[in-house]
């Protein structure tokens, strides 16, 4: 629901230099961000001896941390969580998030190229390449914007992003898979359960609605006894 | 929608110790189990200069790190989050949710006392306390457990908290508001909804529903332009 696009390149290409830069512009354009960066050799935030830490390696599922300020949840996931139901759970508030580094993704893409560390891009051939950012004449075939001009990149992420995506619409996740659902169905539900709640109390305004159902099933305990 | 306990007590008590013996006893007989840990004083889990770190701090709202074992979420909130919508929102896949430090809130609370710490309870006088667990007696109007008996601990929250909510229900959230339903109205959503997402290819054993629905608005650009 929430618009993707996904900065992509070798390791050491300036990635991480390019987005922070660009999440700053996008910001001061007034848009709300929202980023997942992957790791694919996995990444230390709870370190050992940590409270957060502790808990988790006693078994617990989720640990969150809160504080005045901001709040954070680390999961024990598997397999990996695609990015599409991280968003949808955890980053539905955003105008668009800015993933880095999903270069297999179908995320429309904009990949970092700089010479003094390859000249070969990696999605060269993907059909979702948007641009470049280099220090070279990378493409013929794509734009290529200079890899100090984040305000480029800012405005294409706007343009071809953000302002052509659908702002409204309806995430529904069953079971913890994705649903896709056509149009007519889509607009079935979103008009049905809209209705429904925007006639309780306090809700006649409601712009975002967030519903989660449980059926009703015994707690299963798996019991695991020593002799 | 899922239940809740917390641990308290003053610093130094030996609330993490208690609640990482909890969570293991708990794991062991089954059941799955979040964490939220509340710090007054904020925490530091994106460290300077990492990604992360950069991402915020060029202004993303909301931070992820993907990797094959895990995610990790971290978000910026003014004002704090109640714990009520960090777990509709986060932590709604486990089947307890155990708390640590929340002592002001309305959760069931068992609360750690120390006398080499103190021997003076903070919640002595709180409804909705449920036991100690303590190195002396500290109360006679309430169970007392040993520090160390985490099986008797995790035996009265398997007891009084886990078995005895409601495994079936609805959540739900309107413009980050969590609404109250009352249980005509709530079986009235979760049938119409239910009704309508089992009819969808797929979908006929839903379990677990989650819908967010989006309404259709002009994304607000606040621009500040310098003269």
């Amino acid at each position: 629901m929430v618009p993707i696009v996904s900065i992509v390149g070798k390791s050491g290409s300036g990635k991480t230099t390019l987005l922070e830069k660009v999440i700053a512009e996008l910001t001061r354009r007034g848009y709300t961000v929202g980023v997942i960066k992957h790791d694919a050799h996995g990444f230390e935030i709870d370190h050992e001896g940590k409270d957060s830490w502790r808990h988790k390696n006693a078994g617990a599922r989720t640990v969150a941390l809160s504080s005045p300020e901001k709040f954070a949840v680390i999961k024990e996931v598997s397999p990996e969580w695609p990015p599409e139901r991280i968003i949808a759970s955890y980053l539905s508030d955003v105008d668009v998030v800015v993933t880095e580094g999903f270069k297999k993704s179908a995320f429309p893409k904009i990949e970092v190229v700089r010479k003094a560390n390859s000249t070969r891009p990696v999605c060269g051939n993907d059909k979702r390449l948007m641009a470049f950012a280099a220090d070279f004449k990378v493409s013929n075939k794509f734009p290529v914007f200079k890899l100090e001009d984040y305000k480029g990149v800012a405005t294409l992420i706007e343009k071809e992003i953000i302002t052509k995506h659908k702002a409204a619409g309806i995430s529904l996740i069953v079971d913890g898979q994705k649903i896709e659902l056509k149009p007519f169905i889509e607009n079935l539900i979103k008009d049905g359960v809209t209705g429904m709640i925007k006639s309780l109390k306090g809700c006649s305004g409601a712009k975002e609605i967030e519903l989660r159902i449980r059926q009703a099933e015994p707690v299963v305990r798996v019991t695991s006894r020593k002799k």
